[in-house]
């Protein structure tokens, strides 16, 4: 990847104005990436970079990031901070200073912007206001270039080799924490960096009944519901899938289940395209849902939005009026759970084309019972 | 591990009053595991433990975590909200009103609490004051219980096994990005979760210089400085270790630097004991770089504490008092970065003990040059 980080400062600072903001405070993650390529991690030291308007970008970081900040491309000036504690508010009493923070609104990552840097920023522009930059950050990373949506796809491509791989180690009286082992091993195998979008889910048995379910020591057992949610990283863009199966057998309402979501996946996928609402896409999706009689049991939005972070904006919600664009990456990933007994979840990846929707990922959605004696 | 959650509830809720707090609002993360036994991911929707002095601990989750929730077990309330946003600020009101928050003082984690919560509580509860729980949070897990300290040790273990089956790997021409692969691929192999403490650095050359390098495409060469810089997590514990290796020759300069390291590194854990503070801990090693003339390239402090986080208390620095007790664990990890050159950094675990300290980790310190062609 070389994408002009000047340029999109130049459209982020440009959007600012209309939004009221005078510049944005970026903290460690995608966007800081997006803006200006520098990859730190979300720590303990604060680290910060200020875009304005009318100055050029400052970075505040801790003294040991100096050679990094300083490796920026985008003409940031850098200032730094030593490792007492006190030094700090001096380094951002300069930042306020030089960039007039106490009579600015500035935008922030609601998701990112930490207690820590706000306490430090109040007591440097007691008089500087801060609110949130989601609706100026969120439209500049959702349209994906090309080279984004490459990107995108060969992670679709590194996560689909690493299942089929792992679906021929799994065993009864696996647990579901060595086949998530396993499974994190087969991606890293495939070309995936190693920071994972997220740790994979391996659910089994009544434990798919939780859409976030962290693996646990449990032993497949034959009859098991298997979800797998998994994704890979490539050049930092992600991949996000799941897949349910069964092993060895599975009862007949659950069979009804899964064909149920299978058929509400495809229904969302169907809907969605250039100028469609979110809204749209979700209600697709639940409507399948619904009318099989699970409504109450789909209890998560239809998907989300995948680039440089497994969740970002287009939201797929019910009260999304958002509008698809071409070039929108997003997942499709309408599950039923039914509490305590197990559920089901399959969810594929979709990017927005000038005239309709392409489906990235392509394993097989029916419903296979793996034979895994 | 079966830790009495309930137990550790009361002492945190017990020493509240003496911080002029009236309770904790944990975010998903350590505090919240080690006070609960419940895991969460730091995502979009906000997802908050309240335990006060005075009433029963509430879980405030999305809907689609209810189950999971429902399972705690130190008899936590759960209440839920939708996938609407808008039924999030009603969940936040219902919790405000039943805990009466619009007249308490309120613990948060500053490295947790996000802009996202911090603006829901406020509208929430107007009246409600917010400050850092740190000086109440950070005591509650420094001292390290013999079944947290045993976890310690087995990821130092998988750690370092994980290090022997790496090194056997290492070739010129390979990329950073794919020894970090291998690392982390052994990592797994030996026995850690999924969940790493951190992505492991993996510089060569001059990327060295770089206390947080991340890896890069950039080829291995002969006579490269390689710093490796890893970590296992067992039970959720986790291990931090860091040796710096040469390729095939080293410049005497360099072997030099190299040695200065693993004296500072010796003088530092040999400093560590029970009533010692911090900051001697850290003079200690300094010294020994300040001796050789290389004080203001040692840019960090020495070390930070290890658990069920990869940085907490106790910090190994210049300015802090805190003194050393029994059961805590911690990372000594000198090091040496010349801007543009390169960087050498050895790094080990040490636990304190009732009469010293001990080294959990024993892989060689002396530099060992690779034959790797």
């Amino acid at each position: 990847m070389s994408a002009d980080y000047i340029q999109r400062i130049r459209r982020l600072t440009e959007s600012l104005s209309a939004h009221g903001l005078d510049g944005v405070i970026l903290l460690p993650g995608p966007n800081l990436r997006f803006c200006t390529g520098l990859s730190f991690h979300l720590m303990g030291r604060p680290t910060l970079a200020f875009l304005t308007v009318d100055r050029p970008p400052l970075l505040l970081v801790p003294e040991l990031e100096r050679s990094k900040a300083e490796g920026n491309t985008v003409g940031a000036n850098v200032s730094t901070y030593g490792e007492d504690v006190a030094s700090r508010q001096a380094a951002f009493a300069d930042a306020a200073a030089t960039l007039d923070l106490a009579r600015r609104r500035m935008g922030v990552e609601p998701l990112r912007m930490r207690w820590l840097e706000e306490r430090l920023l109040e007591e440097a522009a007691p008089g500087g206001r801060l609110e949130s930059a989601e609706a100026v950050l969120e439209p500049i990373r959702a349209e994906k270039a090309p080279d984004e949506i490459a990107a995108i796809e060969r992670a679709v491509g590194v996560a689909q080799t690493a299942l089929e791989k792992t679906l021929t180690a799994i065993r009864l009286g696996m647990s579901e924490l060595e086949l998530a082992s396993e499974l994190t091993l087969q991606l890293l195998r495939a070309g995936s960096e190693t920071e994972l979008p997220f740790s994979p889910i391996v659910a089994s048995g009544p434990n798919t009944a939780l859409p976030h379910a962290i693996p646990t020591a449990r032993p497949l057992q034959s009859g098991d519901l298997l979800i797998l949610d998994w994704g890979a990283t490539v050049d930092g863009y992600i991949s996000d899938l799941t897949r349910t199966f069964a092993l060895e057998s599975l009862e007949a309402e659950w069979k009804r289940i899964h064909a149920v979501v299978v058929d509400a996946n495809a229904a969302g996928r169907a809907a969605a395209g250039p100028g469609v609402a979110c809204r749209t896409v979700d209600a697709a999706a639940r409507a399948v849902i619904e009318a099989a009689g699970y409504g109450p049991a789909f209890i998560h939005r239809t998907g989300h939005g995948i680039g440089l972070e497994a969740h970002e904006a287009p939201y797929i919600r019910g009260d999304n009026d958002a509008v698809l664009q071409p070039g929108m990456t997003f997942t499709v990933e309408p599950g039923i759970y039914l509490a305590g007994r197990g559920g089901v979840r399959v969810e594929d990846n979709v990017v927005i084309t000038a005239d309709g929707a392409t489906t990235l990922s392509t394993l097989p959605r029916a419903l296979q019972i793996l034979s895994v004696n």
